[in-house]
């Protein structure tokens, strides 16, 4: 065991908790291209947006031009509950891998909902109430976006309901259970309660529900009501800018140890992880004044920046959002049963996808047995039990310190993880039988979810 | 929200952690009686237990004049990769119940076994892998204590069999998983792989299995092979010695900030929790250097401490561990399945056990749904959600700060919050669907009991 200055977990002080959300928008020099409205394809003005989301967020949405955000006491406040999060030296794996290199990561699992989610959703929620808001709505898949906003709205006294795909919700009724004991209703869609989730249960009885059914049903309520509005956990700008609260945590604990980090790597679902991560180490990149290697790991089951289009495409599959130019498969694109939930989405963050455009960073695919394969040597050796997601990450990381292994560069790796597995046994278990599978698309499903992609000018 | 300086979660560096265990046997002056051999009645000897127990811990079992005890640098080592655990300071709950009180809790479940059962597992293990062994065994009910171990023997290379109890192991079929993923064999008991496991499927075909069975088994297993050795997470001396970290962690942080608690409280199942978090505070209460009040919380469907009789009694309910003097409700007590798997035992730590008796602490039992009634306002007011034993300690710290806003004391409170609930939703669905119901055993229930105590002179 190394006995190096370093410790094997950097702790910032509560007072050294950053006071500044990191705006990427306004580090790069060229912007990503405006959502537009789906209706008359021309950018969206607030007012588009304002039935759906609260103001504020909305605001730094469409804020183009400070680099900082201040993050109000009342955020910082609830963000001393979990954070901050250890910024950890992986002595043990290098150990085990007997690599020169040295890596770290930034773990944000160590709250009760498993994962990063927790980071916007405290902001939104405070949000919303700040607004006079009596309630929020939201949807959820796997259910980790959907536990973080229970937390948060508890925490602030709002109402929440959750859609929860109806199969994951018999699927995951653990995961069920822990937003109800925060409070929020829960309602497998489609269901009754919505006009969107009425036309749907006629069409299809029966029916196991969608992610883009539960959108549907989650914005119905919100617009309908004045006091309500949509909450919305990845994609969007003003969720990554939450998110940098992680980038600007490592980049601070960093800096206190005199670490300069070679390359990043992050697992890229929606892309609000990963955006929030190297958020200020991509502003410095972008301002000439490191050099550091950005990588985007996504699952070989849904490959939307290595192989999808540069395109506008609706961030839902059941069409009813603004337009957004990302890396996209298709909003129609059907994900195989990847069991990384949150990094089942056919698009990318519109920041994500401009980075990547604009050559700043690159991406890559894993297949979802070697991403396991990962997990497990991770779990053994660093005693954490890694999500799926977090473990694409893990994945390159290892690979990455595997070769500089053969070249003996003494690379300082740093990769996000993202939140812990307990809720994903099942697919553990699939690995421990050995009965999991792998699944890459052909280019005729690539084509099919291509064919979805909006018939418009702007993708000409 | 308070400015205060003492911050949210107060963490130790890593070079503070403490290089000692604290050994409360040394420090009691009235020691507790001795383990006796079963077939001899008379005081167990090292050579006694060691077909079963490791060598050092059975060292450490028989160790009644060390008052510190060093860690070894290797379990240091592994402490460090989830340790120092923080102690937090329950600023939002204390607002929330409106109390003068100030309120602490160490908490012991950011890991990924969920809880403090680590910090013993892997002393247990290192110990085993000094002696030269090649594997270990235990039984586990609800699945901590496997899980814990199974991290511990991965780390070490050790082989682990972990006898499970048949209906636990179907009923948790994603606590199984994780043991598995950490590489830990899991048997369903009773199993064929064993005499004991053999005579009881072929005289109750079909049963579930019990925490007695399990023990028998995974006994056996240890005894009949000299590279091998038996494994026990909680109720012995050396693993209430190991539990003193988080006493030990919690006393060097209060003294960093000039904290002296007035009350310390835990749960109580084996005690090993429970003795670990008060040893060092303990001792110094012995001496007659503060005059904290200890409170062993209990719930009230398995009420050890409060209602059983001070006797010596088996371990296990398959009789055949040697005797301890101990408050016990008899080894043939059948606990109400109340759902906190971790405090249904049928005795006590011989420590605890003794400290009780001679009143250097209280006890109080509390009924469960009061219980989860204390864990849902926790688990939305501090954003943890606790595992149904620990929230034994929250709803006594609960009700001790209410206490706090009548009198008007500013009464500083310590408890311990020993792990997370992630793995027990099922039981919180019975709370949030208002199912879940009480039970508080009769004195019928308690003679049947009582009824089961060893016919020996020493219980005349």
């Amino acid at each position: 065991m190394s006995k190096t200055q370093i410790p094997y977990k950097i702790y910032l002080s509560e007072n050294e908790i950053p006071r500044q959300w990191y705006n990427l928008n306004a580090a790069m020099p060229v912007k990503h291209d405006p959502f537009l409205n789906p209706a008359t394809l021309k950018p969206c003005t607030a007012d588009d947006l304002r039935p759906v989301f609260c103001d504020e967020c909305i605001e730094q949405e469409l804020n183009y031009t400070d680099l900082y955000i201040d993050i109000p006491e009342e955020i910082r406040d609830f963000y001393k509950m979990y954070r901050p999060s250890p910024l950890v030296r992986a002595y043990c794996l290098e150990k085990a891998l007997g690599t020169p290199a040295k890596i770290y990561y930034k773990f944000e699992g160590n709250n009760t909902s498993g994962s990063h989610k927790l980071n916007s959703a405290v902001a939104q929620a405070y949000y919303a109430k700040k607004q006079g808001l009596k309630s929020i709505t939201t949807e959820t898949g796997a259910g980790q976006w959907g536990t973080a906003l229970s937390m948060a709205a508890s925490y602030f006294g709002l109402d929440l309901t959750v859609y929860m795909v109806k199969v994951s919700s018999e699927q995951k009724p653990h995961r069920r259970e822990v937003m109800r004991t925060y409070g929020a209703k829960v309602v497998p869609s489609p269901s009754d309660t919505t006009e969107a989730g009425r036309k749907i249960l006629k069409e299809f009885p029966g029916t196991g529900g969608s992610l883009g059914c539960a959108i549907s049903e989650a914005v119905e309520k919100a617009v309908t009501s004045d006091s309500c509005r949509y909450v919305l956990g990845s994609v969007l700008d003003h969720v990554v800018l939450h998110q940098s609260i992680i980038g600007q945590e490592s980049k601070a604990a960093m800096e206190k140890y005199g670490i300069q980090p070679d390359m990043i790597i992050g697992c890229c679902g929606g892309g609000s992880n990963f955006g929030g991560l190297i958020a200020p180490f991509m502003g410095d990149k972008i301002a000439g004044k490191n050099n550091i290697e950005f990588i985007g790991v996504e699952p070989a089951s849904c490959p939307s920046l290595t192989r999808g289009k540069y395109a506008y495409d609706f961030c839902d599959s059941a069409k009813i959002t603004p337009l957004a130019r990302m890396y996209t498969l298709g909003c129609g694109f059907m994900p195989a049963p990847n069991h990384a939930g949150g990094l089942r989405y056919h698009g990318m963050s519109p920041i994500v996808s401009a980075l990547y455009h604009q050559g700043y960073m690159r991406a890559v695919t894993v297949e979802q047995t070697k991403v396991f394969e990962a997990a497990e040597t991770f779990a053994r050796i660093e005693g954490i039990l890694p999500a799926p997601e977090s473990s694409h990450a893990i994945r390159v990381a290892i690979d990455e310190a595997l070769r500089c292994k053969e070249t003996g560069e003494e690379k300082t790796i740093l990769f996000g993880l993202t939140g812990t597995g307990y809720f994903d046994m099942s697919a553990y278990k699939q690995y421990n039988d050995r009965t999991m599978t792998d699944y890459i698309p052909t280019d005729a499903d690539l084509q099919r979810g291509f064919d979805s992609l909006p018939d418009i000018p702007q993708n000409k």
